[in-house]
C-alpha cells in the first residue's frame, strides 16, 4: 500500500468528522495513541497489540498531516535519496540521527 | 512510495545505529520528533517545515516498527476495509475514534 493511498483512506473514513474535531484535539487523540503504543513497547512481545498500535499512531499521523494540507508521501521523500544530511546510505553523520534543529 | 518501501529505506539509512541505540531511547528520539511537529503544527503555515517534521516522526516510527519486528505496511492494513470498529466508509461509530481500548 503507497502511504498516499493509506492517507486517502483514513481521509474516506475519518476526515469528516476529524476536520469538525480541529487540529489540537486530533493532536491530543494522536498522543494518546503514542501513549498505547509506548505501553505495547515496554511489555513487548503481544504481536497483534503492536500491529494493532503501530496502524492507529500512523492513522493518527497521517489524520494530522490531512488537516494541515500535508501530503505524507511526499514528506516522506525526504529520506528517499539516503540520509537527508550526510547522503549517504547508511547514515555516516558523527551524530546519531538528523532532527534538523 | 509504499509503506514497506519507506521502512526498508529508513532501516538502510539508519537501522545498525539504531539497533545498537536500544528500543527505549528510539522512543525517546522518536517522543523528541512529536515534540517538533506539535510546535509546527503550532505555530501552523511553514510547509516545508511541517513536511521535515511528519517526515521526521513518520521515520522514527518506521524504526520503532523494526526494532521490534513489525511490518508497517501489513500493520496498516487494519484500515484498509474502512472503520476497523463498524467498518463502514465513513465511520459511523457513535464514538469519536477507535482506539482498541
Amino acid at each position: 500500500m503507497r502511504i498516499s493511498e493509506f492517507q486517502k483512506i483514513i481521509e474516506n473514513i475519518y476526515f469528516q468528522k476529524d476536520s469538525k474535531r480541529g487540529l489540537m484535539e486530533a493532536f491530543a487523540w494522536f498522543v494518546e495513541e503514542v501513549g498505547e503504543l509506548s505501553r505495547e513497547l515496554r511489555s513487548g512481545n503481544n504481536e497483534v497489540n503492536l500491529n494493532n498500535e503501530f496502524a492507529d499512531v500512523l492513522a493518527w499521523l497521517s489524520t494530522l498531516a490531512s488537516l494541515v494540507d500535508i501530503d505524507l508521501e511526499k514528506a516522506a521523500g525526504k529520506y528517499s535519496q539516503g540520509c537527508p544530511k550526510c547522503h549517504k546510505i547508511p547514515c555516516i553523520c558523527s551524530e546519531n540521527r538528523i532532527t534538523d534543529r
